[in-house]
């Protein structure tokens, strides 16, 4: 398997390149549309053929790079069954399998953070999106979040996985680039709460800032990044 | 072995965390200053003992974190033995060892970017400093920088490692996190030369703006980042 984490320094997002290493077929999660150039360059240096692009949920941070890709490659797109963008080419199904020559792909339905929120497990490597974040956890206050889901989506989906499950994050702000399950479960503050309610009233009063731009990208995330 | 790459997004700077599994003993190459907090709850969190800190150099881009590591935890402040910093306790030589209870990683000196260069060695991964970037070199045009023995240190050092060697560099600015010896070979556009001679004709046209605050980071570093 041939595996790449890249990091968007304006959206500090994590986009993950997963590849097979006999059949050279190639899978980016959650790329960014102002890093396309990057993702070309790498599949060709790596001599690897892109065939699906993932987008966890529609993303109100940044822009993705689904369709320009799917422009330039010819791959397919990829979103959990609950996505609103009607340009999706393939929704998948909570527990459906995503193949890549040999490699299998799990997705999950975990909503919260947005009501169309996917995870992807392959192996022992958890892309968590923005449901589950290295000492964090994804917003609730828009794009139809409620914290309720987030609760069942984390405490009953994701952290019943194995304790040495590697955690990749959509993002992080810090600076740290991977956790585990086990280290979340001990030491992530929003995860310790003794019940859903009071992961309701954490979740109640963060008083966020709205995100800068976030009419745009999602306006132009529903299109899967094409020009609005 | 336990192992985490760190970014700062300040310096696009990368950290590298490597710990023993069984003796948890860690070692930090290239901290930065405005990150320690990060630093100390990571190895609170993993478990770990830091008892080394390695500079690869003096930086020019930010302030290491080597002094306050030290005075935080008592570990040991280990550079390459043309370090101009007085305070560094362990001055590594050429091909010198450096252990980290089971762990071996090999200094390796890499002069050009600057003259108190040195790379390092874990099995098959290789923490290039700013001596060999992804898709890039350093700059040879400050501290004593000499792009013909930059050219020397890439092509008859770090080139001579086996293609598959994963190389992790001190920076990235435009999103990868980790190469390899054989994509770098091959594609990286400063190692595209015939000769030592077209490599310094390059390095000596980069026309490089002076990085802000190198007085600032350089007077500090070479007290390890003490107050100055």
């Amino acid at each position: 398997m041939i595996f790449r984490q890249l990091f968007d320094k304006v959206s500090s997002t994590y986009t993950y390149l997963i590849a097979s290493d006999k059949g050279r077929e190639a899978l980016f999660i959650d790329p960014v549309l102002g890093n396309v150039e990057l993702y070309i360059q790498l599949l060709k240096e790596l001599d690897l053929k892109l065939v699906k692009v993932i987008d966890t949920h529609i993303h109100a941070d940044h822009v993705t790079a689904a369709s320009k890709l799917r422009d330039k490659t010819q791959c397919v797109t990829i979103m959990g069954e609950h996505t609103p963008a009607d340009a999706v080419e393939i929704k998948v199904k909570d527990e459906e399998i995503i193949k890549l020559d040999h490699l299998k792909i799990k997705a999950l339905y975990t909503p919260g953070h947005t009501s169309d929120s996917f995870s992807f497990l392959m192996d022992n490597y958890l892309f968590s999106g923005d449901t589950l974040l290295i000492n964090g956890t994804g917003r609730t206050d828009f794009q139809n979040g409620n914290s309720k889901d987030a609760y069942n989506s984390l405490f009953n989906r994701l952290l019943k996985l194995p304790d040495e499950t590697l955690m990749y994050p959509a993002h992080d702000y810090k600076g740290e680039t991977v956790s585990t399950i086990g280290k979340e479960k001990k030491f992530n503050p929003r995860l310790q709460v003794r019940n859903v309610e009071e992961y309701i009233e954490i979740m109640k009063n963060l008083n966020l800032k709205k995100p800068a731009e976030i009419d745009f990208n999602v306006a132009s995330n529903l299109k899967l990044g094409a020009s609005i």
